[in-house]
């Protein structure tokens, strides 16, 4: 099981997270490009701190906005969904490969990603921007108990799937997130990261916040970069998957 | 000869230029990257309309300024500047590819162009940019009665250059252009227009404002699309190019 | 009742509509601030033409979305909202003053205006953004047959309202416009105009594209600048309501 | 003499400097407006701010260049610079306003301020900006050995002129700053800030680098807030004033 993190996510002179810290302990880097973070010296900088820690790299497109760092939903037109993804897949997959890197998948970011989940046609007009461009990118969503619904449609356009779980969030007993706006949204008890990892390596389950423990297949874990303990997180479920 | 056009330089419903009546007499596409004009959308149609009229494609990048239409100096570092060329170029590619086609060069745009051939260094920074990125892409800068400097330049960094006239501007004597503030820079006359590209097709040469004949290599005639003849230009030279 | 237009809404070097051709005949200049289209020197030359044409100075603020000009919704939060309306309200306040003109009203753009008459939320926000700018501003809606409910809302704020009518748009027998999706949304014929300018004058009411008589109170009449015959449209209204 | 820092330069997410560390020590605040840094939410929380800590407002306007912060020079034409300026002390002037301030001065930052120190066109043409604005705002610039040129421009433009000392830097024997390219540009020694607070207090005066002793008239200190040691600097240099 791999581990993932959003990177590259400062503007200019604004920093964000702490990437150098959190890369010797992750697999994969999703990196932002350009439209809720980042700029061309920031990517560059990314991909080569990416590329010293043998990182796989990921494009991470948003809707365009800066200011709100793409956590606020915007109503695109399809056409402009499909275009505003691709470009920023373009513009990172070049900077990769001028970096000496080859970009091979693609996480949307933010309220992108949340309306993903909840969208069925936003979810379709992801799979056919990336059907479109020639480089078989894989796609990563959230894990759900039931994930058939988004399988069938990724079949259609022939995207290939990788299902992320959220080690440092809380589930409901239906397998979705305990909502950020809830005191209990995020874990911050290195113990219960330790045990979560644990139980997510020989079980391959994780457990609600009231106990029900959820089955669902998972590629890969995200850990949030902006989480106060984000790097003790990383080197604590590293360790444990490497275990 | 070449005729190239810059083209796609709308922005969302902003438009600029007629590109569609132009393309039909044109080779060359410049497409603007996103950073002076156009976002993803526009990109999309300007590639759909060059691929229809068989045009070659090439990225149009500039400074980042969409107020001032890239036509403002900015002062970047060295640094900036290249992964700027980089991030812009590796946007169109991409959407190029997807689009089918295959981008073959860069013509920077506005201010960048002006600096670069005022200024070694910005002109070698830009090389550098090209010459890192993985597609043998040629570089459109002007064609001045002497341009060694320039290949010698380009040389090192294993970059092809190619030369552009401007078929709608006045020359000094010495081969530079004469300024947008004087009231004679811009050709209005389609005579004349026609007879100049008589004289450049059968003896290679441009005529300055004063009458002295310009000896200068050649390879493509710029038609700027914002000019209020443009189509009627580009007509006439496609027209006694042909010829 | 007075005439109002959406002005000043280019971008740079880009144009839209045709200010300088409508302003004759109209009441009141909707100015974009500079988050949906405008910059600082359009917003300028757009106070001084208003200033010429003697015209009723208004702030025009949207979502901060260039590419998009506004149209396409996004969830704001209550502090962003209301911030980004005291920002651009404020810029625009500040540049008529210099211009020795003093902005009266506010009316938001695009999306902005379409979620503030549909969500009750973002109205009161709107209100309450207003009520907090030091200048006695009043706030333009939509005429509705029933707009107690909004006038309730902003009494509750002590912000006066106008209501706006489009005469250029069909409605529906309910009073809501007929959508753009639909082939009949927009009026392009001078006589219907004429016709329902006449009728507004004489007996203050409004005909559906059914035939139903719609009695709203309307202060005002929008034309939409962007229309093909806006310029025409404008003339005709002015010539009815002065007759 | 007044102690003044640059304030409010996050964006969105993305946090800058230490402002509410800082402002218990300071007299000044030079708010960004939105063009280098800010955005309308960050703007009404630094007002806010500053606010609870009674400090003196001014506007700290900028080129337009959110990814360079504000630090590459950019070449604005006479008008666009002129109304970039009075776009932005608009907005924070209307914005100062609704939250129950007044601000009073304007101090250019970054490449503008460099610019209008160095080039007298540019500090014309900001003396011009602010004489159109009807509101008596004063305008901070660099104090030099020989300030009588800038004196009497803006004498010309009836603008007030306040000039500001670098406490926290190094300069030469001519007046000007050590440049930030040299090690020794910038002090991080309390102990040295301290004897340099003391003399200022008591002489007037700031020594060079080399020794010699600067004589210059001085209204208000700068302690930059992206310094390491800004808070330290800030509190110390207070306590030398306050002895």
């Amino acid at each position: 099981m791999k581990i993932n993190c959003d990177l590259g996510e400062g503007l200019g002179l604004w920093q964000m997270g702490q990437d150098e810290h959190i890369m010797p302990y992750i697999d994969m880097a999703n990196i932002a490009c350009g439209f809720h973070a980042s700029d061309p010296v920031t990517i560059a900088t990314t991909l080569e701190l990416a590329k010293q820690h043998n990182l796989t790299i990921g494009a991470h497109p948003s809707y365009p906005d800066l200011v709100g760092f793409g956590r606020r939903s915007m109503q695109l037109s399809k056409l402009e969904l499909i275009k505003a993804i691709q470009y920023q897949v373009s513009a990172l997959y070049g900077m990769s490969q001028i970096h000496g890197l080859q970009m091979s998948y693609v996480k949307p970011h933010g309220a992108l990603y949340n309306d993903m989940m909840k969208n069925v046609e936003i979810f379709e007009n992801i799979c056919h921007a990336i059907k479109e461009i020639p480089h078989q990118l894989t796609l990563v969503i959230q894990a759900l108990p039931d994930n058939q619904a988004f399988i069938d449609l990724a079949n259609k356009y022939q995207i290939s799937l990788q299902f992320e779980a959220f080690i440092d969030r809380h589930y409901q007993d239906n397998g979705l997130l305990v909502s950020r706006t809830n005191a209990n949204a995020s874990i911050n008890e290195l113990d219960l990261i330790k045990h979560r990892s644990q139980q997510l390596k020989t079980k391959g389950t994780i457990q609600s916040l009231n106990g029900v423990e959820l089955n669902m297949k998972i590629d890969t874990l995200c850990i949030h970069g902006d989480h106060p303990l984000a790097v003790e997180i990383a080197k604590t479920v590293r360790q444990e998957l490497n275990a």
